[in-house]
């Protein structure tokens, strides 16, 4: 990649915001019922509409009932394979819910596909605000959370990589051209506090506004930053019998998402008092430490590598060049 | 109340800790759950067993699904009313499973119940450990609570009373001669912190310490301590037409309880921005600020007013004067 090259991407005509995927993560729902309620009145008030802006409760009947989810953990019916499968009466709510949104938002990996899909989350693990990508060369997604980084100094901003590929991605920020989670925590699944919900509805709105300064033009310069590439998950210690855990995130790693985890540094204690020690060779950064609904998964903390990538300039295609683009994609299909 | 004289109180023969009221709230389920694993150890080490220890999980089926409740929040069951209620097909598990627990450590007011219940619990709120209890002069609770003060310098401690009659006493522990809820916070509910868990460890076991003392003849002198005795209780602000909350606790007012609330300070902000502010003419102390349950219940956050209350001194009733005691109770049940 020339440093000095600048990228030209397509237009962001169409962006999802969704909250909900997870019903008792509440900065996102109310975020989202918010955002509907004052549409009306930006509606009104505003001449022009850069951009086409869908507001989606992804599980209403989750959260209605300010569950997870119903059957199945919604953010994983996403992939290629359950979007596909076959159907029946007994088909869980959630795979019903996840076609819905599919066909309103996709279909996944099409032309019609949303143009980016940001999907709100919160975290019990003291993260901070994260932006959370299968890709670490979606240059769209890069750029946002550079906009996002310089807009919000005072808010710990991290970028995670989840090193799936396109064919096994499972959330619902897939099914657009880009997509990202926008992780926020720490906050108890069924609350919300009012410095996370406030840092969401900035996030979001300086999201849209890098969007809409793209759209119109606006040159973006290459940067380096630093991704965390997920490479590892532990399992708390666990009882063979009973499967119950048998020890909590130790009190010297819990909330400490991002400081580097080095050999031998306690990694959990035991109910009955003992440490247990990160027996890896290579230090790493946990991060989701503690993460409550993780615990079903057999998850009490991720750990990522960090590397330094460098992000090209980018700006929005011309109306010349995605013409000129759409006239060679449209020739190359008819080969 | 003489200073200097001495009450002199029946012994506590059998003590039951409770955990798993609420099935979500994990600190009093891992504890109990422990503790049980343990025993087997302390009876073959220890020769003398001064106590009785009753260990329950309380609600089973909750636990099991890490939800509070499976049908009704079943540390509202034990008033006389529902104890002794109609009972049909439909009867809710939470009232079904209130009468196996009142069977077991009761019948409620009967001479026949423990002699002390302490049932473990969380709160999301900031409110360090807690013991909360329907009395101001039940001697017991209130030294145990000074025990544990003294013992515990590095946790903050708080005794909170909620003034209700013994006729309307809803909770488990109130089925106990004595009885109080240990209830500690900050922690997400279906997640387990170290820390909260060792002050709960670290409680339970100081409380069955001074139990032992206590048995043994030991004289604890009168003293001088705070209590919270709860007042009046606010909802969060809501549409009218939906029941959404349409604000969250103001963040200068989250985290901070038992920090006093003066009238005109901020209470809420509203989901657009608005600061709502604490309109009462009187300065008291809020707890269970954002507590996660309480969202369903309508309570945003609960306001105390703390008084210095005289504790007398106790100790344990003589084998003699106990007998007598029984013979005056005796005798006086047969004029």
């Amino acid at each position: 990649m020339e440093v000095d090259e600048v990228v030209c991407l397509p237009r962001l005509s169409r962006v999802a915001v969704c909250g909900g995927t997870h019903g008792n993560e509440m900065s996102g729902i109310y975020l989202v019922k918010e955002l509907l309620k004052a549409r009306k009145k930006v509606m009104e008030d505003e001449e022009e509409k850069p951009v086409s802006v869908m507001l989606v409760l992804s599980n209403p009947r989750a959260v209605q009932q300010c569950r997870r989810y119903i059957d199945t953990d919604l953010n994983r019916c996403f992939t290629h394979a359950t979007l596909s499968g076959p159907m029946s009466d007994t088909t869980p709510y959630e795979i019903i819910r996840s076609r819905e949104l599919n066909t309103m938002l996709g279909p996944k990996g099409s032309p019609g596909a949303v143009d980016l899909v940001c999907d709100l989350h919160n975290t019990t693990a003291n993260m901070g605000l994260c932006l959370i990508s299968y890709s670490d060369c979606d240059w769209i997604c890069l750029h946002i959370f550079r906009h996002l980084q310089r807009q919000m100094p005072d808010v710990p901003l991290r970028y995670i990589h989840f090193d799936v590929s396109n064919k096994e991605s499972y959330s619902l920020d897939s099914v657009g051209k880009h997509g990202f989670a926008m992780e926020i925590g720490p906050q108890p699944h069924g609350v919300v506090r009012s410095n996370v919900y406030t840092a969401m509805k900035a996030g979001v709105q300086h999201m849209l506004d890098w969007v809409s300064f793209f759209n119109s033009g606006t040159v973006f310069f290459c940067f380096a930053m630093d991704v965390f590439t997920m490479v590892k998950r532990f399992d708390y210690p666990r009882d063979s019998e009973t499967h119950d855990i048998t020890a909590a995130v130790h009190p010297q790693l819990q909330d400490r998402d991002f400081c580097l985890l080095h050999p031998e540094d306690p990694l959990f204690q035991t109910f009955s008092g003992e440490t247990l020690r990160y027996k890896g060779k290579e230090p790493l950064y946990p991060f989701f430490i503690n993460e409550c609904a993780y615990y079903e998964k057999g998850i009490a903390l991720s750990l990522a590598r960090k590397r330094r990538v460098m992000i090209p300039a980018i700006r929005v295609q011309t109306e010349q060049e995605e013409q000129s683009n759409e006239q060679r994609f449209t020739s190359e299909e008819e080969e």
